[in-house]
């Protein structure tokens, strides 16, 4: 039989860096997690034993951990595309190279009220991170938020859906909206600021959550959207992912018990799962 | 601003239903993790607040059991199948549909050197699965596997792979191989029994993993393709993805002892990670 | 053969609650993840499959339901104790009853710069959780935080230690001092309000950590500990729980970068622990 | 103030080693997971910053490495033991050393029908474990195996147990019960083979569990730690967790279908918890 390779790629994964960032007395912290991947003419590796062409993924850290020391500072997407630029000028084998970096937040710690100047809390579990991609033609660069967990206890419905044999749902005007928000937007220009621009996004997308009636998932998702592209001039497009965490009521009659929306029970399984692409009209 | 949805698919995961199998007093257990997804015309649900196309998500849940309990056995590509075609066929506005089911499976239990009619343990924690999606023009059936730890102890190395200013790895002919194998082959055509087809995929890819020495990630990924695709005619492709699970050896001059290949350090992070998709030639 | 039974429990746990306390339209929400355990005068149901005096743990999990529907307010602590007693007031083959609640903390989101009445964000991954024990004699109350990850980035070192053999480790005035914090304290008697005092004990050590100089985790803890009875006259003690995550200097002479304590690698595996209780003198 | 030290302990945890035990090609794999834990004349490195006494936890890695390199074999337990001895003899300050070793198994890959000579799949997800105490008096060895996932499909009820006003749940003398068992075992005595005990005491109990007609958790857990005391004269008690692993029968009369306990739903929140502990009468 003759196997053919159709497609194929490699690298490194969970590369962790933590850099301190110092301005006198006063540190930052950037912790990340990275992966560097790697497309091009790696073929002979695959069917011919040839490694002649394989840049190690050994040697991928090393140079991870080479480029942070001199060249990692506050916007991770300058880091990413520094770092994927290194690999597809010094090896004419790499066609394309792919750097994501997920960021763990150190947030500065208040105490007595004064922030210090070097002690900080990784209060945060949502994850923000990056995915550059360069190759000959040029860069694509998208960032975004992973798993933010947010949460609104009225102002959200679902009403009007068709029904069938196998549908028990009830019709519902008041009902707890949470979901754990992923949204990844991509760059057509680099912003004066990647961290004032990712932010400004974020704010838009919750301000939106908050504020606006939510008649369905969707709705909401679309909106939010919208709220992103408006925040930010740069980017083209924003693609989101809102699993429905459903919180359901518990039913306390049994025992005498009236739930006016009070009580709820917050599930993991099973969740809806509702994913959108947004781009300019 | 007028934002425009570019692409948008919504469904149910992590559906869970576990079916007891009678054939008299011998019991079969079958535990699936089922995610539903659609496509199709479902554009006004976010741009317009219309729900009256949308399938609520607790419909699907409901559809999964009640077909689980018609029609689920012990292949999982016929279910998957079955739950698919009924969106499609049962909803005009679907245009596809995605269904995902993955096994934790439930192995027999040996007592007193006999197999026990009802009695089960979860002994494996690799999980195989399938992704069948059904369209106006036909179906797509994948299946595979996830997670699949596998180590070697000898019979691996890793020579001749450029040097730079950032290479510090030695080369060596004495390595151990572990990675964790995530296997996805495509089905151009029913095989007389999926299970069957599956295990023989299974294990035509161990027995080169195990047999043949390894001079690369890369060149192991590409034999065990290329066994797979003579194990079973009806499979088109198959892809790959093998994260290396180094095991370091462990520097014990500082006392005094010699560490000839016999003690290791597992590591998780970082970790390598090639991937490939291997057809026919 | 005689087989003992020589003690015994049993309970339900991970019961989950997410309850809208309501002032007007402004929202505050409270979620838990309760575990119940019963002891007592339970051992015919092991000895003679006697279930007549085993109350159903479906039962233990409704009961959970309908008292937080009528009583869980914003102390974890009380709510806790309620339950707690509820089960040994309720049940005379019950002895002892011990309830944990483990919070999930929402915190209001900020829109605009005003904090919104309806709309939260799960921002927080440390957990706070109670747990309470009541048998005949009284009430035993613990409260505490689980997996706060704290770092400094300078004032800590670790020096002075003995070496053998097996020592490889550096001296040191430097270093990153990253912990995961797990406390708790033991209330001997109601404070005015269990989340001021909460907040009390957490904001003390805190500070502790922040601006002491660090010779050792050990010093630390002891210092936090000491600190946390300070601030709260209605515990006798607490228990720190301090592994060691180390950051280890990533050493980048093969390149010919000098790292002046820059660059660092986070590492999970292996970590440094160190437990202590501290009692007042 | 006077804070005081009331108990306290220290030491590494997650130190992981894979020794390849060779016998000409034939290879065995033993992966272990191991934590030291010291106590002892430590108190002034908590009170006074001083480290004179404080073995480091980097040292206790390195010791871990170098005895796994020259004593390691196929009983954890004597390992364990070797290791725990090690630190009580060589530092006068350490009063009692524990060590924990939790094992991956490594199954040998059997390759068209034959034994493999050094290819492994980790396929149990069980978790075998000892724990070895020494101290002056002597020394303390457990033994078991976390989160083993066992099934039946029949021979299980519940009935009997006692209703009140937060009760719904129904009697019945047919339903699933799925556990992840953990276990504990106390020796008293060095058995001929740890190994050959350990797998003897698990036979044991699951033969039980497959059997007889369970009318309880707890009595299924009495009946499995008696029979685990039958089985190894060496160990004196054993101790049994078994979180009741729920699969709900899924309610299908809405969709006028009949579900005969074919079709249930396995869920993780919330769970029953049984805990005992059995030892010789």
């Amino acid at each position: 039989m003759n196997a053919k390779l159709l497609g194929h790629r490699y690298g490194k994964s969970l590369v962790r860096v933590l850099k301190v960032l110092r301005d006198g007395p006063t540190h930052t912290i950037k912790e990340l997690t990275v992966a560097v991947s790697l497309e091009g003419d790696f073929e002979s590796s695959y069917t011919s034993g040839d490694n002649s062409k394989v840049v190690a993924t050994d040697t991928m850290k090393n140079t991870v951990n080479a480029l942070a020391k001199e060249h990692l500072g506050l916007e991770n997407e300058r880091f990413a595309m520094l770092l994927a630029r290194h690999f597809t000028s010094k090896y004419p084998q790499v066609q394309r190279a792919t750097v994501e970096a997920t960021e763990r937040v150190w947030e500065r710690m208040q105490i007595a009220g004064k922030a210090h100047p070097h002690s900080f809390s990784q209060a945060q579990q949502a994850r923000p991170f990056t995915r550059v991609s360069v190759d000959a033609v040029g860069a694509n660069i998208e960032s975004g938020i992973k798993d933010l967990l947010v949460l609104k206890s009225t102002g959200s419905g679902f009403e009007g859906f068709p029904r069938c044999e196998f549908t028990t749902l009830s019709e519902t005007q008041e009902r707890i909206f949470a979901t754990s928000l992923t949204a990844t937007w991509t760059y057509l220009a680099d912003p004066p600021d990647y961290v004032a621009s990712n932010a400004a996004i974020l704010s838009a997308m919750l301000r939106l959550f908050a504020e606006n009636y939510s008649p369905s998932v969707q709705t909401t998702l679309f909106e939010m959207g919208g709220a992103a592209l408006v925040a930010c001039a740069e980017i083209s497009r924003i693609q989101l992912a809102m699993p429905n965490k459903h919180c359901l009521r518990i039913d306390l009659a049994p025992f005498g018990i009236e739930n006016h929306n009070e009580l709820f029970v917050p599930t993991d399984e099973p969740h809806g799962l509702i994913e959108a692409t947004i781009g300019r009209g």
